[in-house]
């Protein structure tokens, strides 16, 4: 299941609005198929190890890291592959909340004799699927929000100097972050601000994340789409219909860079999942431009707290990931 | 010489102005005798070591984390000591630059017969030394600037709310880090507005350090000197006069925690060496109010650059400590 959660990771950024799953057959304690679902949403994960492993796949286990599809759509349901493959038992992740599925593509390969596990590293599998939970059971993008800033907090100098606080291994390290995201998403300001080019650079991607700007002013003239550039959408109603609107256009995951209006605006919401930050060993000072807007918070229990899930260094500067604290149950 | 040293670092806080020093002495494979420098800074490492071993000493290897002392103070000169004492071998860290040793006593050691090692695992020790060392070399104690912040960088709400931000494993931390340093600086706008005890809690210490308050204003009622509060020194020159006057006072190391118009003095003249920042997962905003006063940067080149030395989590927050970029060559 490791291994299919690893290969599901190659799908993270590019397969939305399906989720990215992973599938690994072993048979007689050798891999015979992997899969992981291809750029765009399909093949899905299944489909991929099932042709790849061919007659193999007779009395193989297929670990998968969510249940398998039950539902016809542009392909046939891959819990029908799985039986018609004549694999003997499926381990599988968890159980998928879509209401296409929800437990029937578990039931159809029980049903064909086949046994199934399920709930083997459920935990590892929901945060891998954390941005196709969030659209499925809350109807909006899981958000993540970067803030690169001086260790005091600031974004830029009073003057307007951003360019570079963070070094270059944590530029790139953004940059891999940005793919493994389904939409960049930055408020009108630091649009017309900073002209930001909101792609993956340095990687070679299957396609570019959405660009999202958050405005209802109109936009500076930015790059068209392209194959260095995504779709670029402007949207501009209030936060959480902001992002409703988002996923019902298929985002599973989006990854907001600021300015520190929008991400003050998400934070008070409490519509930011996870935060990552990048501290660089500099200090700009009260007079430098802070990296989160203005909050309004009477007392500190109303500020909006999070996890530190890990830390590390990334070239000089210092990495953090924070995740919101006591975040919806459906997705815990 | 890692064994002294971890017996040199008992002295942090309580010896100055001597430096904190550590001594081992191993007879055939067995430790003889270890010392460590005593509170209010005598008797010296070497003496308590050498008393310890007695006859022992005869024939010995004393590991010393500095050059054992050569001149006549209120004790005789440990140098002569480990003469008298019989040691065959000194194994020693680095030269002490006080200029009245610099070299005399490894020559005393040296004219005596006994076989002289300098500089073992001397960057390890200057770095424990490094208040002594500043103050001998430049004239003013090593300072830490501590930094306890929500991750936008914020010390309280807009309205002034700052308990807590940080756990209480952080805030135990403080108290050990404080329990390291000479002195606790703050600012007076700290003193008026939060009446800080500036004192350590929870550790067992042979002397409170010494509370130094940073303004020209009266200042508010703070407790009396006595078993739970160290002296209380009012000081008010310009930040680098300021820190001369506390050097020439003894003070070697001194832990400033505020407020942000100290801090952003301090930083501002490059007086800071030493950066600790306690992050806690919480956003106040940018009404909140910030960490670092104002600084007047015009370019992100004239911020004062840290680098990173450590990072880790200490209960649900994030440690972090930066050291100045290229620091005075004769503390590296």
């Amino acid at each position: 299941m490791a291994h299919a959660l690893r290969l599901a990771r190659r799908g993270l950024g590019n397969v939305w609005p399906n989720p990215a799953v992973g599938c690994v057959l072993i048979r007689d304690g050798r891999v015979v198929g992997r899969g992981w679902t291809q750029p765009g949403g399909r093949p899905h994960a299944e489909r991929m190890a099932l042709d790849q492993a061919g007659e193999l796949a007779r009395g193989a286990t297929a670990y998968v890291t969510l249940e398998p599809c039950a539902h016809h759509g542009k392909t046939p349901p891959c819990a029908l592959g799985l039986v018609q493959s004549g694999v003997a038992r499926v381990v599988s992740a968890f159980t998928d909340p879509d209401p296409r599925v929800a437990g029937r593509g578990h039931a159809i390969l029980r049903e064909a004799g086949i046994e199934v596990r399920e709930g083997v590293m459920e935990a590892e599998a929901r945060e891998l699927q954390a941005g196709f939970l969030s659209r499925i059971t809350r109807g909006r993008p899981f958000v993540t929000l970067k803030l690169a800033s001086s260790f005091d907090g600031r974004i830029a100098t009073a003057s307007g100097e951003s360019q570079w606080i963070t070094g270059p291994a944590a530029r790139a390290h953004v940059h891999a972050m940005r793919a493994i995201h389904d939409a960049i998403m930055v408020g009108g300001g630091t649009a017309r601000a900073d002209l930001p080019s909101l792609n993956v650079r340095g990687f070679n991607l299957p396609s570019q994340p959405v660009r999202v700007v958050v405005s209802s002013q109109p936009l500076p003239e930015l790059p068209a789409e392209g194959p260095d550039f995504g779709p670029l959408w402007q949207v501009s109603s209030e936060p959480l219909v902001m992002l409703k609107e988002l996923a019902e256009r298929g985002l599973t995951r989006v990854f907001c860079e600021g300015g520190g209006v929008l991400a003050a605006a998400l934070l008070q919401a409490r519509l930011v999942d996870q935060v990552i930050g990048y501290t660089a060993g500099l200090v700009l000072g009260a007079d430098g431009r802070a990296s989160v807007g203005t909050l309004n918070l009477s007392h500190l229990t109303d500020a909006p707290r999070f996890d530190l899930v890990e830390t590390r260094r990334i070239g000089p500067d210092l990495f953090h990931r924070w995740r919101l604290t006591s975040p919806n149950p459906a997705m815990a």
